[in-house]
């Protein structure tokens, strides 16, 4: 009863939104263990909602249910699913926001299914449904129902044609050379790319070269401090991806950093 | 004993205040729940609070106590009051904050009384009371008194003459527009308009002309994908008031939309 | 097992770390009360972490566990510690982060010892440490398991060559006239200066006369109230320093005030 519900969404913490799905959870399951993992995806960006999820929810216990609302196409014709893979529960639109989490699960877990439902039994909603806000009236009132125990088979009927999100790729060159693309800016301005430590393992990390806004930085370091304040420096960050950062600075300002730019690495 | 709690107040989240007030919280009732509605009301903005405070509380238990510390005249000669509507209590200042919340209360339930009282029993406040932070002092202890069960009278005497917030009204001109105004711009650029539902079921909605900022929009929508990408909506929100968004994007941005702009709209 | 554990950090809200941090905890001690303090220190501003944890942790119940994460020297050489004063522990960098929570503590209970510990035991930690997110691989999980009642001693060696953080203190010239500094501009623009009201006891407030910015205030007031709305008033914080607001409004920024910027007191 007393199981945690994470809340991953875009809805930013200045107009109660979470609170509100917070409020509908607890009056269905007063036992629940709210935390929050984040709010502050850009507004409708399911790749970061995708990414920032995947590198969070892993740490909590197995048996948490994930709520996850990154939903441009909330009230229109796309689906509500939940999702089960082991103990753990997911219930986020079919937009492909959970493709990276049920990924990595599947990665960790390959002995064990992943089951899809398309939610389409109303009554673990709010009996009032809005067509603007899913969150409190659908998403949060069936991840509550699912703390309580109710099974994932109850809420709608199973699927297999979920939305699978296709993230950016880095591609390979002819002449080797990498071409990757930043997919974060974190808070330190560490700035973020879309490599993940799995596609470096065969490359010599001391001579690997990372181009990114005019800047060159040679190699690949474990931690900031091995470079002098001031210095840039490459690592593979907390979450596995590549990670460009600036020691007791902000990466992303220096080098100018956006979303989407290019990063080259030549082995 | 562990009953929820929540905070709505304009304090940020930036300087620990909220923290302080949880810890101050929970050293009294180990056992309470605590929730947060919202911190981001605009400094001093009791009306900002006032309304989404009654867009969120109403989805919480009816057992939950709530604080809303928007406070301008903290250490001065307003009152602090406590409220009770059933089961449900609120503890905030007496300046008209809890307006909204105790009207939706009273409209739902008329059979129901509210009551208030002058919160002037120290006995339930910390020890030493600041002049600059009763919400630390004052707010938090006292709710957490009335989780443990210490019922409203001893907070202090009853009274009947708290204060009510006016909220501007919309104006109904001789040629039938209304003149309404903006009233919040939610984290998505969703133009919020101080026009409830109710007021508008007389009305023919797919008639309605509304004008803001020099864009016209005819006919109010179910959903923000009733429109094409780029498109503005006029719709009514998930709090029950008229709203403006933009397809896929941020209309207060487009519309160059501020809170107390004039809005219009012509049956 | 249900003790409460806070976080203070420079990790802001925006990428998921608390949420991580939390996930881990609970995965450990799944009956540990959160509560988040801030995590809107600027980023590896140790002052700041240290002077906002310190105003704010003495309102949780004696026997919480306090997690400070503000942590430049991540993955060098600089040390993890725990600490213990009474029933109340501490973890964090070993970079004085906790020296005025730890200074606080002494001088309310002189009585009592403070032991620290160097965190060099890492069966406490997650089985895989990254370099870079010792939030997420140590603190939250040494926290879970003191939470859970591991003896502070069982954590590491015991230290007496912690860090100090030598805060700034304000200087008294030759002419009485004293020499403070700008330490903090919260939500609100109350510009927070180095002088504690310990440091005032002497003086006689009426006659304080401060300069910042090129305004003068003459004598502390007790509450915002006590001026008119739009002027300037010095009095006390609820930290317990001093403090320069505006009433109804934002003293930072009329007075250009900026982090480190000199005010002078003339008795």
């Amino acid at each position: 009863m007393n199981r945690v519900i994470t809340f991953t969404t875009d809805f930013g913490l200045q107009d109660g939104y979470v609170g509100t799905m917070k409020g509908v959870a607890l009056s269905i399951n007063p036992q629940a263990i709210l935390v929050d993992i984040t709010h502050a995806i850009a507004p409708q960006n399911i790749q970061l909602g995708a990414l920032l999820f995947a590198a969070s929810f892993q740490y909590f216990p197995p048996d948490a249910v994930h709520v996850v609302v990154v939903d441009p196409g909330v009230g229109g014709t796309r689906r509500a699913i939940a999702a089960q893979v082991g103990e753990t529960q997911f219930v986020a639109p079919d937009n492909g926001v959970l493709t990276l989490a049920l990924e990595q699960m599947t990665a960790a877990r390959p002995d064990v299914d992943t089951r899809v439902v398309h939610m389409n039994r109303s009554e673990y909603w709010l009996p009032q449904v809005s067509r603007t806000f899913h969150g409190r009236d659908i998403f949060a009132p069936v991840a509550a129902h699912l703390s309580l125990g109710v099974p994932l088979d109850a809420l709608g009927d199973p699927i297999d044609d979920w939305v699978h999100l296709a993230l950016a790729q880095p591609e390979r060159r002819p002449d080797g050379t990498i071409s990757a693309r930043v997919i974060h800016i974190d808070r330190f301005g560490n700035v973020v790319i879309n490599l993940a430590e799995v596609q470096l393992r065969k490359a010599d990390w001391s001579k690997l070269v990372i181009t990114i806004g005019g800047e060159t930085i040679k190699g690949l370091e474990n931690s900031y401090g091995d470079v002098q304040t001031g210095h840039l420096v490459a690592l593979i960050g907390s979450a596995g991806f590549l990670e460009v950062a600036l020691r007791d600075g902000n990466a992303a300002q220096v080098l100018g950093a956006q979303i989407g730019q290019e990063v080259l690495l030549t082995p």
